[in-house]
């Protein structure tokens, strides 16, 4: 095997079809930013963005501008473009709230579903709301089915939410899960709630083929795009896939905190009734009656007033992914990105061997998403540190995980040597260890 | 009686001890803005602030900014700042989400206190979650008491509650409310919500009174100051209350869909639990366990990311109410703004007589908020755009109510003056007749 070397990754950058796509970002000068799966780095459109509706739309239209700039329809619209980027529909997706929320919101209406037995969407609606929860206490499906390893707020919520309902929730090793959902297994499941790709490992599930087999259990899916959305593409509906929700911060750029989205499917989204049953989730919320009626469609997952500061910074970011429709979208960007991630596994073995580094991600690239996590038995956040001081910033995962993310719209071949490098000299010199790389700082 | 002239009110304004806090704001020349309960106005300083954080703490700092730029605490920072404006200590308030969220947070807190009969915070925390709505079951305590005409948000989150924990929402007139709490008939009322002030009305509940009468019925109070913060003075301790939510983007002026605040007195505040049990309101998100164990305190009310650009305008809104401190505060605020809101019932009864208005607002000062609302048995929604179209901006609350705001931090007298001056004109020229003022758009 010849070693790839800088020049190399020089002539990589240069052949790109995709190079042209980081324009539309401020990076600062000399970062290399291997992070963009926890903030995704600035359009370098949202300051304007941002300024106009301060204070232009804000500012000068006041409360006229929830009609004159769009404001009320700010939710939709932003869902409409991201809906293009996870193979959804228009009119299918919302942004809203956080993706804590929003797991709320579809793991509720779920439950609802698959305790009534209502999972192929052929039944009536059922909006009655929280009656549901004494009628479902009859049904026999009681467990919902997540991974151990799965970020915790999903597990947080979902444990919420099975303790509420008198369900159990059921965490697996990602290779059990299928036998789990197994004919003779599975009919006490009803639902299967998961990350699409694991924060901690960048290893994806396959959502075609377990959404295949909990339907085939009577259960259903909720997805967690956090980690996929805006990485590479997703077919929400080739994959049959019953509930989503996403993040706007990381692969879509939306900003620090940006609101989050969520999809059900249309054979679902009329029939499942939601608890957070907001204002603006209402049919005809300027109306202002007493009872709640849920709108049609995506709509109904809406709850307060959106954060339209964020929102409006949110649409820069997608916006960006959008960019990269006419060089071929997602699937171009997933070339690139599993180029990119097989390009940092090989430097590093070739170049950071006998440092006690494990690869925890997935080296098919089937199952790996767009990040490459290490794990180190101990300094796993000194090196971070380390290399945060150096200009390379990835993120520390407790217990032991050093994770690089690698969005293809930004991140250059060159980017990944010099990464690479960077770790080398950190673990070769030892600088890791020095006291003043030990000290924990709390970074999301 | 003698007639308030022009005249007199420049003099008023000449002689406003609070008349320099308006220049805290940019607001459109000539432009009468009494909507600041619906969105405040921008203050001066958040276009660079906003700015600031795109540019430099997100652009420049990205992830790091968590911890740098101390994004981390600014749910915790600004809301210290807002406990400030409504009687709550430090670290008892923090920023999140919506209202509407808010309210499911602390509805489900306070139903499952008040169902398991631990209403004075004396018995030992209960933080096992959901599995409380089945011991719950067994409470007679059933009834969610509120009112009728209460915003539709918090009526349909509290209506979602009562379906899921098998209780009733009653909804009365706000005059029936004490007897409804009285030792005769108030044992099997579980929770009283309601806001401080009717959004349609401006009527203002006695909060310290019905909290002890709910609370001699062995209930929990919740109560919304969506209309209240910033308005003026708020006690909730020395009203007893319970729980309290509040909006960011009225007389807080935070900008469009700022996040909203929520409050638990700490007596309850490690013993409730709430359902929406996101990473962020861990004891230690940063430790990824698979467990929730909620935060110690208020911050156990956190979900998910907040979102940090509009928080970071949020506190520019706070920080306009702050600066009245020196100027004697919000009792300062208030004293100027009856004094408005008198002076306006008082002008549109001497001038625009005989228009078939009706003021729906209390005319004693002690039951009345920022606000003057009128009715009309037609032509109410044509009237508000009639004023909107000369520069006076109200709103108009379905079915029939015209709604002024009026924030005692920027609107002056003359303003007063010339806003009824306004509607006298609309009214006597019929010009709201006109086809261009009847159709409806909404506004929030």
């Amino acid at each position: 095997m010849t070693h790839t070397t800088r020049a190399d990754c020089e002539a990589l950058d240069r052949d790109d079809p995709l190079a042209s796509l980081r324009a539309q970002f401020t990076i600062p000068p000399g970062l290399i930013y291997l992070d963009g799966n926890s903030l995704g780095v600035m359009p370098t459109a949202a300051p304007a963005r941002v300024a106009q509706v301060v204070q232009q739309e804000w500012g000068q239209g006041l409360i006229r501008s929830w009609n004159s700039a769009g404001w009320m329809s700010l939710s939709q619209r932003v869902g409409d473009k991201i809906a293009r980027l996870v193979g959804a529909g228009p009119g299918e997706l919302v942004v809203a709230d956080s993706t804590s929320v929003n797991l709320f919101k579809v793991i509720s209406a779920a439950l609802g579903l698959a305790r009534d037995g209502n999972t192929d969407g052929s039944a009536q609606a059922g909006a009655d709301g929280g009656a549901a929860i004494s009628r479902h206490a009859a049904s026999t499906r009681r467990v919902i089915v997540s991974e151990r390893s799965n970020f915790p707020t999903d597990l947080y919520i979902a444990q919420s939410l099975a303790q509420q309902h008198g369900c159990t929730l059921e965490l697996l090793q990602a290779e059990d899960i299928p036998a789990r959902l197994s004919s003779e297994r599975g009919q006490d499941v009803a639902l299967l709630t998961l990350t699409h790709i694991n924060y901690r490992t960048g290893q994806m599930h396959d959502m075609a083929g377990l959404t295949a087999l909990a339907h085939a259990a009577g259960a259903l899916t909720v997805w967690d795009l956090a980690h996929s959305a805006g990485a590479l593409p997703v077919d929400l509906h080739g994959a049959g896939a019953d509930f989503a929700v996403g993040c706007g911060y990381k692969y879509l750029n939306g900003g620090p905190g940006a609101p989050a989205f969520v999809w059900a499917h249309p054979r679902h989204v009329d029939r499942a009734w939601q608890p957070l049953a907001g204002w603006i989730g209402h049919a005809a919320p300027f109306e202002f009656t007493p009872d709640y009626q849920p709108a049609p469609g995506i709509t109904r997952y809406l709850c307060g007033t959106p954060p339209v500061l964020s929102l409006a910074a949110l649409e820069c970011g997608v916006d960006t992914l959008l960019a990269a429709e006419p060089l071929g979208g997602m699937a171009a960007l997933r070339h690139k990105s599993l180029a990119l991630t097989r390009l940092f596994a090989e430097l590093l073995q070739a170049r950071c061997a006998g440092h006690g580094l494990r690869l925890v991600s997935p080296t098919e690239d089937a199952l790996r998403g767009s990040q490459v996590c290490l794990a180190r038995d101990d300094g796993a956040y000194a090196i971070v540190q380390a290399l945060i001081e150096r200009g390379v910033i990835g993120d520390f995962r407790a217990p032991d995980v050093l994770r690089f993310g690698f969005t293809p719209l930004y991140i250059g071949f060159a980017e990944v040597w010099d990464a690479v490098e960077h770790l080398r000299q950190v673990l070769d010199s030892g600088v890791w260890r020095e006291a003043r790389f030990q000290q924990r700082q709390q970074v999301t």
